[in-house]
């Protein structure tokens, strides 16, 4: 994992290392920490997190708390819900149908049932059931450095877990164009083409296509925005054999991108099904599936679906409010105008400092990615990770990602302002003229 | 499923009639309404819950609210949390290690380790993972009725879920011993020598043993709780052939049974992972897999496992003041002795109405089972839904369960009082005269 602390307390703060240490005790060696030095967050406020001594850090990471950290409305919200209901969706409550009506006039009309789950993960193996269910198939395409979550069946459509997670013999990898080193003219043509010849691997395999699912920003395939559309070709070659395209939104999803809603439309693509989950919520768990009626409809029959804690009215509250704030700060605006400095200014960084060989993304996700030099352009994580702790050093956050984990990953809450933008701008500046002057003495 | 709306709406209210119509439009027809006619729900308060026209119902069934519906000290704790931190387990977060030390404490000191998770799919889906991966085998053995979840994983071992689900041929089915119907003394031995032949098919199928997992009250097989001790010989067979078992702890944890907090140690066996959910956090999504850490250990060190809202501070802070409530109040004690009142006066109305054949359960976990004659004790689930639908027109819920869907599933938060139980008592003996006096006549 990209950016993991390494076990390595030494020169830890005494307070620091035994929080480990309990932390150690009790939680199972599943758990990963970020950074060289671990951050202990005591409180968060908007873009910001304190830590104990009252250090704080600019938060260029955190794509949950979408409208910003321990946000006043949202907290209002939840608070008047929690007063008075929290319950099941097997009683009729107003408030969950209200939402779902605010939230499906979001999508296009054809999209136009929902299902809640807690989580990301719990909404893409909903999606791949009802998928595999509808066409009574097997094979799901995937890109070839997903993350798409947790539970058995979409850990095993996300390898960037990792060569000891297994990829079953139903799922097909399919690798996603460069667009630092391929031609960006041919992106959607050659992508296409791979998917077909893994659709024709799953018909030589016996399994058949039931779906296909790309995050629609490609974040931990390093954050491949470009060219928009792209990924349509894809799309309607899946469709052509039968399958079903699964729009993982989890990331790109509720505004960040700045080009609008989703993630997905910037493809001019027609899912039959979406995932939505991390910033739904603003931190409240809640996720979900939204799909046209012919993929939702005999699952929903057949089989049905119920999820205890999915669409309860607390969640819901939580989720109303962060529409209400997007809507009413414009943070789609928001994040197209300073997700544009930021790029920007990260561009005239990258022309001091020719290690940064790319700086690529739309709205407030933001790659910058570290190579060697900008001719060979061989990827270069031992830069980026150092990048990334100096930063945090420096009271930033943020990480890396991408197959060879040398992009940096900017994906702050939508409220970052160019202040913040111009703030990292400099601090990253800032640091690689230091690593420079110290390479160069 | 028990106790589901037909979608029959012809003598619903208009209020009622016009949200079931809305709430079908936007939503999924995965989703169920419970009742012949749906209870529209705007608040709740302790054992109470509301509907719009300020009538009342005795919340008799739900497990999720576990310490009362809108408990005050649950509230003030998430809403402190939620105007503080509210962010993921890579930063440290003290509250978090403390609430473990806490839990785990509650726990034989073996059960050392905890991950957490959004819900009781996703651990019983985690513990999937960690008992195939640490055993390198495939094979599951469930019970024949079971409820796992809702994951693909998770609901491969939910036969409860009915036929359209399908059960992979990794997982072997067994039946439960009938309490009511078969020898009490024997059941030990027959369901060990039921899983003996299980595990030795899975040894057939090539898929070997990696876990047998068990709702420790087998909620879903009809409540089987006695006699205490039953499961055990059967946990026995499955540790000799070097498979783990998974104590499935979401409905019977948390002190419901009253005889401590969990269910397994009533049948003195010992799990390798237990599974927690429902009313870890009064309905604020929480869940967990709790483990030894020879089951956690490889699996944690290899693949590692982050759920980016499981465990985060708000939940936490819920889980916390749950169990600030369990202990302050003696919930488990009260669980003991409302649950034994209760039992005690459904045998009376069972001994008036002889279609009660058998009254079962474990603190406040209560079933009562309906048959067609005390001799020849066929199932009578027609009447067991009449019943379950006319308590809810008189103000009180409850649901229906078992294979036959024959058994009335009684699980009311544990703040239920002795005059809860003895309403209960009265309102079923009501039911029952008046539906005797309309067959006599």
């Amino acid at each position: 994992m990209a950016n993991a602390f390494d076990g390595n307390d030494e020169l830890l703060e005494p307070e620091t290392k035994e929080l480990i240490r309990r932390r150690s005790a009790v939680l199972a060696p599943s758990y990963r920490l970020f950074y060289r030095a671990p951050v202990s967050v005591v409180r968060a406020e908007g873009v910001w997190l304190y830590d104990a001594e009252g250090r704080r850090y600019l938060d260029a990471y955190n794509n949950v708390p979408a409208v910003g950290h321990s946000h006043p409305h949202v907290r209002q919200r939840v608070d008047e819900q929690m007063r008075v209901l929290n319950t099941h969706t097997r009683y009729l409550t107003e408030p969950l149908i209200a939402y779902s009506e605010r939230l499906l006039a979001l999508f296009p009309p054809e999209l136009s049932k929902i299902v809640y789950t807690c989580t990301g993960s719990e909404a893409v193996d909903l999606a791949l059931r009802v998928a595999r269910y509808e066409t009574g198939a097997r094979g799901i395409i995937c890109t070839s450095h997903a993350y798409h979550g947790t539970t058995a069946a979409a850990a095993e459509i996300s390898p960037s877990l990792g060569p000891n997670n297994p990829i079953g013999p139903e799922v097909i990898l399919v690798d996603v164009p460069d667009s630092y080193r391929d031609d960006p003219t041919a992106a959607a043509e050659i992508f296409a083409a791979r998917v077909k010849a893994a659709i024709a691997m799953l018909g030589q395999r016996g399994v058949g296509l039931a779906a296909m699912i790309v995050d629609s920003v490609l974040s931990s395939d390093g954050v491949q925005t470009d060219p928009a559309g792209w990924l349509a070709p894809a799309a309607d070659a899946v469709h052509e054999a039968g399958g079903m395209w699964i729009a993982d939104e989890v990331q790109p999803g509720f505004g960040r991108l700045g080009t609008g809603w989703w993630g997905f439309t910037r493809h001019g693509l027609k899912p039959d099904l979406v995932v939505l989950g991390k910033p739904m919520g603003n931190g409240i768990p809640i996720a979900a599936v939204v799909g046209t009626d012919a993929a939702m409809d005999r699952f929903g029959r057949d089989i049905r679906y119920f999820n205890t804690f999915g669409g309860n009215p607390v969640s819901i509250a939580a989720a109303n409010a962060v529409l209400d704030v997007i809507e009413n700060d414009d943070l789609i605006a928001n994040a197209s105008a300073v997700g544009a400095r930021l790029r920007s200014g990260l561009e005239q960084v990258a022309r001091r400092h020719p290690t940064i060989g790319h700086v690529r993304g739309c709205g407030l996700f933001v790659a910058a990615e570290f190579v060697g030099d900008p001719v060979g352009r061989e990827p270069d994580a031992a830069t980026a990770s150092a990048v990334v702790n100096e930063l945090r050093d420096r009271g930033i956050l943020i990480s890396a990602s991408g197959r060879s984990e040398n992009v940096l990953k900017i994906r702050p809450p939508l409220p970052f302002q160019a202040e913040h933008a111009d703030h990292v701008v400099t601090a990253l500046d800032e640091v690689l003229t230091a690593t420079t002057k110290k390479k160069s003495n």
